[in-house]
């Protein structure tokens, strides 16, 4: 494991990952898995402190990277909007100044404007992970999917994988493609006219217009959750006619079995997924869940570990 | 220690534990208190993650798990509805299923509706600890109670114990009464007729109706928290009507030197106590919090030996 | 080390600290700077439980004190009133008393009346360390101001320092004086009218009307946070015109090079200070924050220092 690595001391956006970064965490994770069970601790992240700054709601991202960094023997602290002096107007750099000056080495990040975590990149000697950013890049859940489909598959060079959904709010379909190009799956889209942004046309990507030919042509469906909080009215007739024409259910297992099915959560349920597909066996959200604490291991130990070879700290 | 064990690998209702669970939870916690000191870590836990989903507001419970897991070297993490993925309308289904895909093994939960244990219990392999549902069961509190009178008298068996007030609305004194009776006690009630359910004959208890002969007649006074955030309008005339009828004064402690007094905070001063009642050195409410910490230390302990022989992790 | 101690096994104001406890903690503090680097812990707190009790917002202060604890092997845990039982109408000293027999020896207070640390001491066999309370008292932010001073210029004895800004409001002003009256500095106010309390008479300081005459006459700017969120209108005519008169801007430093300054943060940029200003070597903000860490270490190691030798757990 000691000759894996990856190019940056950072993650901010999924461009940032090389083909052989890609591959060096995905080693490592597999790695971690094999060698992981209840009371393992690694010391990656040995005496480093990791701050996890969500100034956005988050369940599964933030326990993610917080066991992720302990299960390293990293310390963590986390930080939050509301409890924090960001209410008396403090600015976010004097924050991420602050927390630095008291000797913190490394910060998973989550805000709703995008290009904050390359701000902030651009005011640290400190590495900045992405945990998502407005409507821009999440490229851990990016990594996390790809991880999934290698494990399942063997390989994703080849794979035929159409994203179907709320492609224009989705920062999960942004990082994907990125990730999924870098491997050479085959990526195709999914989606309403209304909620598929021009400048998307930058990545050539082909649209299928029928959900049931997407489903017909891919070996894997991901399926985005439906944004129903960041939606503004108009984009969309009704969530009901959005359901009808892009929700995926049981038939479409019932025509294709082998299909596989990833969704990054939480599952807006009868809107963009049928309950009952979620139960299927090739349905791997749980996977994914499993998956994300392991690639974030691998990916928090191989910045510290570039970090450490450039004398970062 | 080695031959301690209990019945089930997980705790959602008083009735879950039988006698001999009981007494090995206090054994366990005799030997807790009798070898911690500040520093001391005992290695029960060590390896497993402890979840703590509080969706209710709480100090002393959760402070008392979260101390009670560290002690035996579990890692913990806290899960709060109002900075997670909850305000986004994720079900607690998956909430749990996400946490439990992380590599959780146990979940002590607090939730303002009665029954969410049993219907988390139902779907994970790990362990479920109630903290208290609704107006349904508080089975620790119970535990705790009931230890700190086994340390006082020596023995539960036999003690005459009346439970004073808000029997309605208190998930204690169900919990109370299941553990007491299991253990032999003599238990009776002493409400206004508006706050006794009708369901509670399901016990067969005595009521006593007038609250000094309620204190002539019982051991222990179990007084309840009056629950005034609970309360709909109309079950009471006024609280210092209330409190004139049922509130524990110093009176009762000239008439009744050896009267034993348990409650399981916060106390509202004035209402079902008065202050100065509750420095009496016979009030045991600081020594309820201290046993508080090591029978939930015996109870996490003892639900991890159940698990790991059982091959649940 | 082994001889350095300080008087008193708490920290409630700024006069609790004499002028060898002073030292002490500077002393102590030098040694953590000397052999601190990632990854070491000290075991000063071993064993030990800190409880941080922030009931107000706050960032710097309370990563300080968490990161200072864990730093000394101690165990933190945290307690805001947002999602305790305070909301139930609990007491403070209910509160404190149930974290006491929970088993915390030290408590991190701040809240925002003031006299609430004081309060508390008089109730626990605790220690409380207060970390802010209302206008009163911020000792450790004193102590930090100081420690950074001596760590510039090799001592703070003689030094003519001038506190610039809202004195009414702050608690960071009252601690400052006491401490650098202790060290023996030389201390002037610069503030206006209605922004300067009558009781300040009480130290008989100096007053400098005119911003330029202060930043002639000292070596260090003492510059304090315009408290906006505590201001009710009437005291300023506007904050253009506060800024106009007492803001410090490049032209200060351009008059005088080596002008030393310091600021507790956060900065209301254009107001009190200018943000190019904050760029400028010599001010310390980022060093008084890194220096926070390594003083709150030694306060808290020397507390429990004399907690123990006083049996006080």
């Amino acid at each position: 494991m000691e000759n894996l690595s990856i190019s940056k001391p950072y993650l901010l956006n999924a461009d940032d990952l090389t083909f052989n970064d890609i591959n060096s965490i995905f080693a490592l994770a597999d790695y971690y898995i094999e060698n992981y069970k209840p009371g393992v601790k690694f010391d990656d992240l040995k005496g480093l402190t990791v701050a996890m700054a969500f100034f956005e709601n988050s369940t599964r991202t933030k326990l993610s990277f917080d066991l992720a960094a302990k299960r390293l023997s990293g310390d963590t602290l986390s930080f939050q909007s509301a409890s924090s002096s960001l209410k008396k107007g403090e600015s976010l750099i004097d924050t991420l100044r602050t927390i630095e000056a008291m000797g913190v080495q490394m910060y998973v990040i989550r805000h709703n404007c995008s290009g904050v975590p390359d701000f902030l990149q651009a005011n640290t000697h400190g590495a900045i992970i992405n945990a998502g950013d407005g409507k821009h890049e999440h490229p851990t859940q990016a990594l996390l999917d790809s991880y999934t489909l290698r494990r399942h598959f063997g390989d994703v060079k080849g794979l035929k994988i159409c994203i179907i959904g709320d492609i224009l709010h989705s920062r999960v379909a942004r990082s994907n493609i990125t990730v999924l190009k870098t491997l050479g799956a085959d990526v195709k889209l999914c989606t309403p006219g209304t909620l598929f942004p021009r400048r998307m046309n930058y990545w050539n990507i082909d649209i299928i217009e029928d959900l049931n030919d997407a489903i017909e042509w891919c070996d894997v469906a991901l399926v985005l959750r439906l944004q129903r909080e960041r939606m503004e009215s108009g984009l969309l007739p009704t969530i009901r006619e959005f359901s009808n024409y892009y929700g995926v259910n049981l038939e479409h297992f019932n025509k294709k079995p082998e299909l596989v099915l990833l969704h990054p959560g939480p599952v807006n349920y009868g809107v963009e997924l049928d309950y009952n597909v979620s139960l299927h066996p090739n349905v791997l959200i749980q996977t994914q869940v499993t998956h994300g604490v392991f690639t974030r291991m691998a990916l928090l130990a191989l910045i510290a570990r570039n970090m450490r070879s450039n004398n970062l700290f």
